[in-house]
């Protein structure tokens, strides 16, 4: 497998594992000495830091586990990834990739069956947050993994207490 | 160009024929002993088959030409996959891959024109279905084949008749 | 880099700079004597010409800097792409790609603060555009430029005085 794709790979299983909240999965993408930042748009090519980094493998599990909100039954998400640019020297590399997020919320059958002429696919999809993904990778023992991460988002966040 | 490459090819011409209707298309896409199952989600990891499995390419060909609703006047779809996990060995291969379907209804010119003041696309851009697709395929005379197609939806699906 | 990707690669940068409103970017992707046309769809496979192509870099330089409507205040865009197909012979290409739009339009925070109990990101994303990328290159000098450009839109355009 050519070295853009591997960093490609290891991108795709970073938002399965955000799709699935599984914080361990997504953990083990990066290198121990990773930094990880959220930023929110402030200007068409301007960001601002939302908190602090995260550090290392231990506290993306931490945030994954803890602070994103479980799906509901029937929910799920993607995370859509697009547009990769993957630039490599050496044993390092840099993914930049856009992202649109999808909240999925499937309706349930009601007891006595969905009503007459319902047809197809029942529940909503809906785009709920965008941004890029800006990225470093490098090779540890034969495998890319992330030390610095960017997650730029496009909306501003609201937090709890700010 | 690489097994990966061509792999996704594949799946890319697949979605192009859905979005097209054109089950021909999709069809020659299959192995002869190619099987089908639609599944829907039951829970975070889990799924339930819909229906019978499709036997074969002319099964595929029959359910595209068949039970696809067909777009109305200035309506089309775009079944978009990202984040394409592949994997090769040898002659066999999977890829995994995320879809997300978004239906596109096109408004009707005015016979007066556009009302003063329109501008831009005219008419609705949707996001109505998504999921998963986990495919198998085989090398056969030298293409790439579909002979195991999973098609894993996030959303309940009502049948007629059910 | 396969000659694949770095077709892919420009595309990826022409949808970057389509969402940043940089022209002069933009240009930079395009041949002396490139040829540029926008279409809508009429039919399940036929398309017509809006206006006349823009014919040269200067040209789609001139288009996005003066036609593209300018983001507002946290406002941004994203043309995603995907189920890319390439063909290559010798020195030329072709690149066919879905495209979805995205509006992104971030709320402002208010001056006290988000309300109580607001959580998450706060705006709108959503799809307003689709279509398909034809696109033709050429290698000059070592690096793919587009010759041959068509946007093939899935909606009716209303435009200014049409």
């Amino acid at each position: 497998m050519s070295d853009e794709r591997s960093i490609e790979d290891v991108l795709a299983r970073y938002v399965r594992a955000t799709d699935r909240r599984d914080g361990a999965a997504q953990a083990a993408l990066f290198t121990d000495d990773s930094t990880t930042q959220i930023y929110t748009r402030t200007g068409p090519a301007a960001w601002e830091p939302v908190g602090d980094p995260l550090l290392g493998p231990a506290a993306v599990r931490y945030a994954v586990d803890t602070f994103m909100s479980p799906h509901p039954p029937l929910g799920s998400s993607h995370h859509v990834t697009a547009n990769h640019l993957v630039d490599t020297t050496g044993d390092t590399a840099h993914i930049s990739a856009q992202f649109v997020v999808f909240e999925v919320r499937g309706a349930e059958r009601p007891a006595t069956g969905w009503p007459a002429g319902t047809l197809g696919a029942q529940g909503t999809v809906r785009p709920v947050e965008s941004g890029y993904y800006e990225t470093d990778l490098r090779r540890v023992d034969g495998a890319w993994k992330i030390f610095r991460h960017e997650v730029r988002m496009d909306l501003p966040m609201a937090l709890p207490g700010a």
